[in-house]
Protein backbone atom coordinates (compact mmCIF):
# COMPACT_ATOMS: atom_id res chain seq x y z
CA UNK A 1 0.00 0.00 0.00
CA UNK A 2 1.31 3.29 -0.85
CA UNK A 3 -0.20 6.66 0.16
CA UNK A 4 0.66 10.43 -0.77
CA UNK A 5 -0.79 13.18 0.48
CA UNK A 6 -0.43 16.41 -1.20
CA UNK A 7 0.02 19.22 1.35
CA UNK A 8 -0.27 22.63 1.28
CA UNK A 9 3.13 24.69 2.66
CA UNK A 10 4.26 28.32 3.28
CA UNK A 11 7.61 29.38 1.93
CA UNK A 12 9.03 27.49 5.27
CA UNK A 13 7.82 24.14 4.26
CA UNK A 14 7.30 23.13 7.89
CA UNK A 15 4.61 25.93 8.09
CA UNK A 16 1.51 23.42 7.40
CA UNK A 17 -1.94 24.64 6.66
CA UNK A 18 -5.31 24.27 4.51
CA UNK A 19 -8.35 23.39 6.54
CA UNK A 20 -9.36 20.96 4.00
CA UNK A 21 -5.75 18.94 4.23
CA UNK A 22 -6.23 19.19 8.26
CA UNK A 23 -9.41 16.89 8.20
CA UNK A 24 -7.25 14.51 5.89
CA UNK A 25 -4.49 14.45 7.93
CA UNK A 26 -6.55 13.96 11.32
CA UNK A 27 -8.73 11.02 9.07
CA UNK A 28 -5.45 9.57 8.23
CA UNK A 29 -4.29 9.34 11.60
CA UNK A 30 -7.78 7.91 13.46
CA UNK A 31 -7.04 5.15 10.18
CA UNK A 32 -4.01 4.59 11.79
CA UNK A 33 -2.88 5.10 8.24
CA UNK A 34 0.40 6.91 7.17
CA UNK A 35 1.22 8.57 3.64
CA UNK A 36 3.90 10.49 2.46
CA UNK A 37 3.65 14.22 2.27
CA UNK A 38 4.44 15.98 -0.64
CA UNK A 39 4.42 20.05 -0.27
CA UNK A 40 2.72 21.82 -2.37
CA UNK A 41 2.10 25.97 -3.03
CA UNK A 42 -0.65 27.65 -4.15
CA UNK A 43 0.82 28.27 -7.95
CA UNK A 44 2.13 24.78 -8.24
CA UNK A 45 -1.06 24.36 -10.10
CA UNK A 46 0.64 22.00 -12.91
CA UNK A 47 1.35 19.78 -10.24
CA UNK A 48 -1.84 18.24 -9.46
CA UNK A 49 -3.33 19.12 -12.54
CA UNK A 50 -2.43 15.49 -14.32
CA UNK A 51 -4.89 14.15 -10.90
CA UNK A 52 -7.70 16.51 -12.37
CA UNK A 53 -7.03 18.56 -9.24
CA UNK A 54 -6.49 22.09 -8.86
CA UNK A 55 -6.14 22.42 -5.40
CA UNK A 56 -4.92 20.39 -2.32
CA UNK A 57 -6.09 17.94 -0.53
CA UNK A 58 -5.15 15.00 -3.27
CA UNK A 59 -4.47 11.62 -2.12
CA UNK A 60 -3.05 9.30 -4.58
CA UNK A 61 -3.31 5.44 -3.29
CA UNK A 62 -1.40 3.11 -5.43
CA UNK A 63 -1.30 5.98 -8.13
CA UNK A 64 -4.96 6.69 -7.73
CA UNK A 65 -6.18 9.91 -7.24
CA UNK A 66 -8.69 10.80 -4.81
CA UNK A 67 -9.73 14.89 -4.73
CA UNK A 68 -11.38 17.08 -1.53
CA UNK A 69 -11.26 16.02 1.91
CA UNK A 70 -15.12 14.80 2.83
CA UNK A 71 -14.24 12.45 -1.00
CA UNK A 72 -11.24 11.18 1.12
CA UNK A 73 -12.12 10.70 3.88
CA UNK A 74 -15.15 8.69 2.54
CA UNK A 75 -12.64 6.69 0.68
CA UNK A 76 -10.64 5.94 3.48
CA UNK A 77 -13.45 4.80 5.09
CA UNK A 78 -14.61 2.51 2.45
CA UNK A 79 -10.99 1.30 1.44
CA UNK A 80 -9.92 0.36 5.22
CA UNK A 81 -13.25 -0.66 7.00
CA UNK A 82 -11.47 -2.78 9.37
CA UNK A 83 -9.45 0.20 10.74
CA UNK A 84 -11.19 2.54 13.22
CA UNK A 85 -14.50 3.92 11.76
CA UNK A 86 -14.47 8.26 10.59
CA UNK A 87 -18.19 7.79 10.37
CA UNK A 88 -19.17 5.16 12.80
CA UNK A 89 -22.04 3.58 9.77
CA UNK A 90 -24.23 5.16 7.77
CA UNK A 91 -26.39 7.62 9.71
CA UNK A 92 -23.14 9.06 10.83
CA UNK A 93 -21.61 9.53 7.70
CA UNK A 94 -24.67 11.05 6.01
CA UNK A 95 -24.88 13.47 9.26
CA UNK A 96 -21.14 14.48 8.64
CA UNK A 97 -22.44 15.70 5.48
CA UNK A 98 -24.27 18.25 6.99
CA UNK A 99 -21.31 18.83 9.67
CA UNK A 100 -18.99 19.44 6.29
CA UNK A 101 -21.71 21.79 4.71
CA UNK A 102 -21.81 23.91 7.92
CA UNK A 103 -17.94 24.29 8.56
CA UNK A 104 -17.56 25.06 4.86
CA UNK A 105 -20.45 27.84 5.00
CA UNK A 106 -20.17 29.31 8.44
CA UNK A 107 -16.77 28.42 10.10
CA UNK A 108 -14.23 28.44 6.87
CA UNK A 109 -15.25 32.15 6.01
CA UNK A 110 -15.62 33.45 9.57
CA UNK A 111 -12.23 32.36 10.00
CA UNK A 112 -10.69 33.35 6.55
CA UNK A 113 -11.88 37.02 6.60
CA UNK A 114 -9.87 37.27 10.13
CA UNK A 115 -6.75 35.14 9.45
CA UNK A 116 -6.29 36.12 5.62
CA UNK A 117 -4.31 38.99 6.36
CA UNK A 118 -1.86 36.85 8.63
CA UNK A 119 -1.83 33.84 6.14
CA UNK A 120 -0.02 36.22 3.10
CA UNK A 121 2.57 36.89 4.97
CA UNK A 122 3.67 33.19 5.61
CA UNK A 123 3.79 32.57 1.45
CA UNK A 124 6.57 32.81 -0.85
CA UNK A 125 6.52 35.87 -3.05
CA UNK A 126 4.76 33.88 -5.97
CA UNK A 127 2.10 32.28 -3.61
CA UNK A 128 1.71 35.43 -1.78
CA UNK A 129 0.56 37.51 -4.98
CA UNK A 130 -1.58 34.93 -5.74
CA UNK A 131 -3.44 34.79 -2.49
CA UNK A 132 -4.01 38.29 -2.12
CA UNK A 133 -5.05 38.71 -5.57
CA UNK A 134 -7.67 35.80 -5.46
CA UNK A 135 -8.73 36.71 -1.99
CA UNK A 136 -9.02 40.35 -2.38
CA UNK A 137 -11.27 39.28 -5.39
CA UNK A 138 -13.68 37.05 -3.40
CA UNK A 139 -13.71 39.39 -1.09
CA UNK A 140 -14.06 42.80 -2.58
CA UNK A 141 -11.41 44.38 -0.73
CA UNK A 142 -7.63 44.25 0.14
CA UNK A 143 -6.99 41.79 3.22
CA UNK A 144 -5.80 44.81 5.49
CA UNK A 145 -9.55 45.95 4.76
CA UNK A 146 -11.33 42.87 5.39
CA UNK A 147 -8.97 42.18 9.05
CA UNK A 148 -9.57 45.73 10.12
CA UNK A 149 -12.71 45.15 11.80
CA UNK A 150 -11.79 41.68 13.37
CA UNK A 151 -12.03 42.69 17.17
CA UNK A 152 -15.58 43.36 17.32
CA UNK A 153 -15.86 40.89 14.15
CA UNK A 154 -14.78 38.05 16.01
CA UNK A 155 -17.71 38.32 18.56
CA UNK A 156 -20.45 37.69 15.77
CA UNK A 157 -18.07 34.78 14.59
CA UNK A 158 -18.15 33.36 17.80
CA UNK A 159 -22.23 33.53 18.25
CA UNK A 160 -22.28 31.43 14.93
CA UNK A 161 -20.67 28.85 16.34
CA UNK A 162 -23.15 28.32 19.08
CA UNK A 163 -24.69 25.02 17.33
CA UNK A 164 -20.72 23.72 17.76
CA UNK A 165 -20.88 25.10 21.42
CA UNK A 166 -24.07 23.52 22.81
CA UNK A 167 -23.15 20.37 21.25
CA UNK A 168 -19.42 20.18 23.32
CA UNK A 169 -20.59 21.84 26.32
CA UNK A 170 -22.65 18.60 26.77
CA UNK A 171 -20.37 16.39 25.26
CA UNK A 172 -16.75 15.61 24.79
CA UNK A 173 -16.88 15.66 21.26
CA UNK A 174 -19.13 16.40 18.67
CA UNK A 175 -19.28 12.76 17.32
CA UNK A 176 -20.12 11.51 21.15
CA UNK A 177 -17.89 10.35 23.38
CA UNK A 178 -14.80 9.20 21.00
CA UNK A 179 -13.64 11.92 17.84
CA UNK A 180 -14.70 11.10 14.59
CA UNK A 181 -14.65 12.91 11.02
CA UNK A 182 -17.48 15.46 12.10
CA UNK A 183 -14.69 16.39 14.49
CA UNK A 184 -11.84 16.46 12.03
CA UNK A 185 -13.36 18.74 9.63
CA UNK A 186 -14.64 21.50 12.52
CA UNK A 187 -11.37 21.10 13.92
CA UNK A 188 -9.24 21.70 10.43
CA UNK A 189 -10.99 24.85 10.40
CA UNK A 190 -9.11 25.73 14.07
CA UNK A 191 -6.25 24.09 13.31
CA UNK A 192 -5.82 26.49 9.90
CA UNK A 193 -6.04 29.61 11.73
CA UNK A 194 -3.53 27.96 14.96
CA UNK A 195 -0.88 27.57 11.84
CA UNK A 196 -1.39 30.53 10.31
CA UNK A 197 -2.59 33.54 12.52
CA UNK A 198 -1.74 34.97 16.54
CA UNK A 199 -4.84 35.88 16.86
CA UNK A 200 -7.86 34.65 19.24
CA UNK A 201 -10.65 33.09 17.68
CA UNK A 202 -11.62 31.66 20.96
CA UNK A 203 -12.15 32.97 24.49
CA UNK A 204 -10.38 30.39 26.83
CA UNK A 205 -13.58 29.25 28.70
CA UNK A 206 -15.44 28.56 25.77
CA UNK A 207 -16.75 25.14 25.70
CA UNK A 208 -15.61 25.10 22.10
CA UNK A 209 -12.13 25.93 23.34
CA UNK A 210 -11.66 22.82 25.38
CA UNK A 211 -12.89 20.95 22.63
CA UNK A 212 -10.18 22.06 20.37
CA UNK A 213 -7.16 21.42 23.12
CA UNK A 214 -8.78 18.08 23.24
CA UNK A 215 -8.32 17.66 19.62
CA UNK A 216 -5.18 18.83 19.64
CA UNK A 217 -4.38 16.35 21.99
CA UNK A 218 -5.21 13.23 19.93
CA UNK A 219 -2.97 10.72 17.95
CA UNK A 220 -0.16 11.57 20.35
CA UNK A 221 0.29 15.92 19.72
CA UNK A 222 -0.47 14.85 15.85
CA UNK A 223 -2.26 18.49 15.59
CA UNK A 224 -0.73 20.31 18.58
CA UNK A 225 3.63 19.46 17.34
CA UNK A 226 3.63 21.53 14.54
CA UNK A 227 5.01 25.52 13.60
CA UNK A 228 1.74 27.25 15.03
CA UNK A 229 1.02 30.61 17.02
CA UNK A 230 -0.55 29.40 19.92
CA UNK B 1 -48.96 1.17 27.11
CA UNK B 2 -50.34 4.42 27.28
CA UNK B 3 -48.85 7.56 25.48
CA UNK B 4 -50.11 11.40 25.64
CA UNK B 5 -48.48 14.31 24.19
CA UNK B 6 -49.01 17.95 25.14
CA UNK B 7 -49.60 19.54 22.25
CA UNK B 8 -49.54 23.21 21.27
CA UNK B 9 -53.30 24.13 19.87
CA UNK B 10 -54.48 27.67 18.57
CA UNK B 11 -57.59 29.08 19.08
CA UNK B 12 -59.44 27.00 16.64
CA UNK B 13 -58.21 23.52 18.58
CA UNK B 14 -56.95 21.60 14.94
CA UNK B 15 -54.60 24.21 14.23
CA UNK B 16 -51.84 22.54 15.60
CA UNK B 17 -48.43 24.42 15.95
CA UNK B 18 -44.93 24.72 17.79
CA UNK B 19 -41.68 23.33 16.13
CA UNK B 20 -40.91 21.33 18.82
CA UNK B 21 -44.92 19.35 18.92
CA UNK B 22 -44.12 18.88 15.30
CA UNK B 23 -40.65 17.30 15.92
CA UNK B 24 -42.25 14.83 18.17
CA UNK B 25 -45.22 13.98 16.43
CA UNK B 26 -42.73 13.20 13.28
CA UNK B 27 -40.61 10.67 15.72
CA UNK B 28 -44.30 8.90 17.24
CA UNK B 29 -45.10 8.42 13.67
CA UNK B 30 -41.45 7.19 12.29
CA UNK B 31 -41.81 4.47 15.42
CA UNK B 32 -45.07 3.21 14.67
CA UNK B 33 -46.74 4.84 17.83
CA UNK B 34 -50.15 6.69 18.93
CA UNK B 35 -50.19 9.09 21.54
CA UNK B 36 -53.38 10.29 22.64
CA UNK B 37 -53.11 14.15 22.07
CA UNK B 38 -53.82 16.51 25.12
CA UNK B 39 -54.15 20.06 23.91
CA UNK B 40 -52.58 22.55 25.28
CA UNK B 41 -52.17 26.69 25.18
CA UNK B 42 -49.31 29.09 26.07
CA UNK B 43 -51.21 30.47 29.28
CA UNK B 44 -52.38 26.62 30.98
CA UNK B 45 -49.11 26.68 33.06
CA UNK B 46 -51.08 25.14 35.43
CA UNK B 47 -51.27 22.25 33.79
CA UNK B 48 -48.16 20.93 32.78
CA UNK B 49 -46.58 22.28 35.95
CA UNK B 50 -47.14 18.87 37.87
CA UNK B 51 -44.82 17.53 35.22
CA UNK B 52 -42.11 19.95 35.91
CA UNK B 53 -42.57 21.66 32.65
CA UNK B 54 -43.74 25.32 31.37
CA UNK B 55 -43.94 24.45 27.73
CA UNK B 56 -44.88 22.00 25.50
CA UNK B 57 -44.29 19.03 24.11
CA UNK B 58 -44.52 16.87 26.96
CA UNK B 59 -44.87 12.84 26.74
CA UNK B 60 -46.35 10.76 29.54
CA UNK B 61 -45.69 7.59 29.01
CA UNK B 62 -47.59 5.27 31.68
CA UNK B 63 -47.82 8.34 33.66
CA UNK B 64 -44.10 9.13 33.38
CA UNK B 65 -43.66 12.56 32.10
CA UNK B 66 -39.96 13.49 29.64
CA UNK B 67 -40.02 16.78 29.02
CA UNK B 68 -38.39 18.63 25.29
CA UNK B 69 -38.58 17.41 22.73
CA UNK B 70 -34.51 15.86 22.09
CA UNK B 71 -34.64 13.96 25.04
CA UNK B 72 -38.46 12.58 24.05
CA UNK B 73 -37.02 11.33 21.23
CA UNK B 74 -34.18 9.47 23.14
CA UNK B 75 -36.57 8.55 25.36
CA UNK B 76 -38.38 6.94 22.27
CA UNK B 77 -35.87 5.28 20.76
CA UNK B 78 -34.51 3.78 24.24
CA UNK B 79 -38.02 2.86 25.57
CA UNK B 80 -38.97 1.21 21.94
CA UNK B 81 -35.86 -0.10 20.53
CA UNK B 82 -37.33 -2.36 18.62
CA UNK B 83 -39.20 -0.29 16.05
CA UNK B 84 -37.59 1.91 13.46
CA UNK B 85 -34.76 3.74 14.43
CA UNK B 86 -34.78 7.77 14.83
CA UNK B 87 -30.71 7.41 14.95
CA UNK B 88 -29.62 4.80 13.71
CA UNK B 89 -26.83 4.29 16.17
CA UNK B 90 -24.85 6.29 18.55
CA UNK B 91 -23.39 8.49 15.80
CA UNK B 92 -26.20 9.08 14.15
CA UNK B 93 -27.90 9.90 17.63
CA UNK B 94 -25.09 12.40 18.45
CA UNK B 95 -24.37 14.09 15.70
CA UNK B 96 -28.17 14.81 15.41
CA UNK B 97 -27.50 16.36 18.75
CA UNK B 98 -26.09 19.02 16.66
CA UNK B 99 -28.50 19.45 14.07
CA UNK B 100 -30.90 20.25 16.44
CA UNK B 101 -28.59 22.42 18.60
CA UNK B 102 -28.29 23.80 14.79
CA UNK B 103 -31.99 24.26 13.97
CA UNK B 104 -32.82 25.53 17.28
CA UNK B 105 -29.50 28.55 16.82
CA UNK B 106 -30.37 29.35 13.13
CA UNK B 107 -33.60 27.82 12.05
CA UNK B 108 -36.44 28.90 14.95
CA UNK B 109 -35.27 32.51 15.43
CA UNK B 110 -35.11 33.23 11.74
CA UNK B 111 -38.49 31.58 10.94
CA UNK B 112 -39.78 33.54 14.33
CA UNK B 113 -38.86 37.15 13.51
CA UNK B 114 -41.23 36.37 9.87
CA UNK B 115 -44.00 34.45 10.83
CA UNK B 116 -44.96 35.87 14.49
CA UNK B 117 -47.26 38.60 13.56
CA UNK B 118 -49.31 35.56 11.42
CA UNK B 119 -49.05 33.18 14.93
CA UNK B 120 -50.70 35.63 17.25
CA UNK B 121 -54.11 35.97 14.86
CA UNK B 122 -54.70 32.17 15.61
CA UNK B 123 -54.21 32.74 19.07
CA UNK B 124 -57.28 33.55 21.65
CA UNK B 125 -57.26 36.17 23.49
CA UNK B 126 -55.49 35.08 26.19
CA UNK B 127 -52.79 33.38 24.51
CA UNK B 128 -52.81 36.60 22.16
CA UNK B 129 -51.39 38.92 25.32
CA UNK B 130 -48.81 36.24 26.41
CA UNK B 131 -47.56 35.83 23.28
CA UNK B 132 -47.15 39.18 22.21
CA UNK B 133 -45.55 40.54 25.71
CA UNK B 134 -43.21 37.98 25.68
CA UNK B 135 -41.62 38.02 22.16
CA UNK B 136 -41.95 41.57 21.73
CA UNK B 137 -40.08 41.44 25.05
CA UNK B 138 -37.53 39.12 23.44
CA UNK B 139 -37.06 40.49 20.03
CA UNK B 140 -37.16 44.19 21.42
CA UNK B 141 -39.91 45.43 19.23
CA UNK B 142 -43.70 45.00 18.13
CA UNK B 143 -44.51 42.05 16.28
CA UNK B 144 -45.34 43.99 13.52
CA UNK B 145 -41.73 45.94 13.38
CA UNK B 146 -40.09 42.45 13.43
CA UNK B 147 -41.79 41.32 10.06
CA UNK B 148 -42.12 44.86 8.24
CA UNK B 149 -38.71 43.92 6.77
CA UNK B 150 -39.37 39.74 6.14
CA UNK B 151 -39.81 40.96 2.08
CA UNK B 152 -35.84 41.33 2.58
CA UNK B 153 -34.99 39.37 5.52
CA UNK B 154 -36.09 36.17 3.91
CA UNK B 155 -33.28 36.34 1.47
CA UNK B 156 -30.58 36.57 4.09
CA UNK B 157 -32.51 33.44 5.67
CA UNK B 158 -32.17 31.27 3.18
CA UNK B 159 -29.16 31.81 2.84
CA UNK B 160 -28.07 30.58 6.54
CA UNK B 161 -30.03 27.27 5.32
CA UNK B 162 -27.55 26.59 2.59
CA UNK B 163 -25.74 23.72 4.77
CA UNK B 164 -29.09 22.30 4.46
CA UNK B 165 -29.56 22.88 1.10
CA UNK B 166 -26.17 21.42 0.27
CA UNK B 167 -26.78 18.12 1.76
CA UNK B 168 -30.66 17.68 0.64
CA UNK B 169 -29.69 18.25 -3.15
CA UNK B 170 -26.89 15.45 -2.96
CA UNK B 171 -29.32 13.00 -1.11
CA UNK B 172 -33.21 12.53 -0.26
CA UNK B 173 -32.96 13.45 2.99
CA UNK B 174 -30.60 15.48 5.80
CA UNK B 175 -30.12 11.69 7.29
CA UNK B 176 -29.22 10.28 4.06
CA UNK B 177 -31.53 7.76 1.87
CA UNK B 178 -34.56 7.56 4.54
CA UNK B 179 -35.87 10.21 7.04
CA UNK B 180 -34.74 10.36 10.52
CA UNK B 181 -34.87 12.09 13.51
CA UNK B 182 -32.57 14.97 12.15
CA UNK B 183 -34.95 15.81 9.26
CA UNK B 184 -38.00 15.56 11.55
CA UNK B 185 -35.89 18.39 14.20
CA UNK B 186 -35.49 20.69 11.09
CA UNK B 187 -38.51 20.20 9.27
CA UNK B 188 -40.32 21.23 12.84
CA UNK B 189 -39.63 24.46 12.24
CA UNK B 190 -41.06 24.51 8.60
CA UNK B 191 -44.29 23.01 9.51
CA UNK B 192 -44.65 25.31 12.35
CA UNK B 193 -44.44 28.35 9.62
CA UNK B 194 -46.79 26.18 7.46
CA UNK B 195 -49.56 25.74 9.89
CA UNK B 196 -49.21 29.58 10.97
CA UNK B 197 -48.38 32.02 8.22
CA UNK B 198 -48.72 32.37 4.43
CA UNK B 199 -45.46 34.08 4.46
CA UNK B 200 -43.62 31.66 1.61
CA UNK B 201 -40.13 30.95 3.29
CA UNK B 202 -38.38 28.81 0.63
CA UNK B 203 -38.10 29.19 -3.49
CA UNK B 204 -40.42 27.18 -5.39
CA UNK B 205 -37.07 25.80 -6.44
CA UNK B 206 -34.76 25.45 -3.82
CA UNK B 207 -33.53 21.57 -3.29
CA UNK B 208 -35.10 22.48 0.77
CA UNK B 209 -38.77 22.95 -1.05
CA UNK B 210 -38.08 19.26 -2.63
CA UNK B 211 -37.18 17.85 0.64
CA UNK B 212 -39.99 19.36 2.47
CA UNK B 213 -42.69 17.96 0.16
CA UNK B 214 -40.98 14.17 0.79
CA UNK B 215 -41.52 15.21 4.40
CA UNK B 216 -45.03 16.51 4.29
CA UNK B 217 -45.61 12.78 2.35
CA UNK B 218 -43.87 10.77 5.23
CA UNK B 219 -46.82 8.52 7.06
CA UNK B 220 -49.47 8.84 4.92
CA UNK B 221 -49.05 12.72 4.80
CA UNK B 222 -49.23 13.36 8.25
CA UNK B 223 -48.14 16.73 8.13
CA UNK B 224 -49.60 17.92 5.09
CA UNK B 225 -53.23 16.55 6.41
CA UNK B 226 -53.65 19.61 8.71
CA UNK B 227 -54.86 22.85 8.60
CA UNK B 228 -51.96 25.02 6.94
CA UNK B 229 -51.70 27.65 4.47
CA UNK B 230 -49.49 25.81 1.34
Amino acid sequence: MNLRLYELRGADPARLFSPYVWRVRMALAAKELRAETIPWRFTQKDAIAPHGADRVPVLLHDGRAVRESFAIAEYLEDSFPDRPSLFGGAPGRDLARFVNAWADAVVVPGVARMIMVDIVKLLDPEDADYFRRTREQRFGATLEAVAADRDSAVKAFRQTLHPLRMVVRSQPFLSGQAPMQADNIVFGCFQWARCTSPFRLLEPDDPIEAWRQRMLDLHGGLARNVPAFD
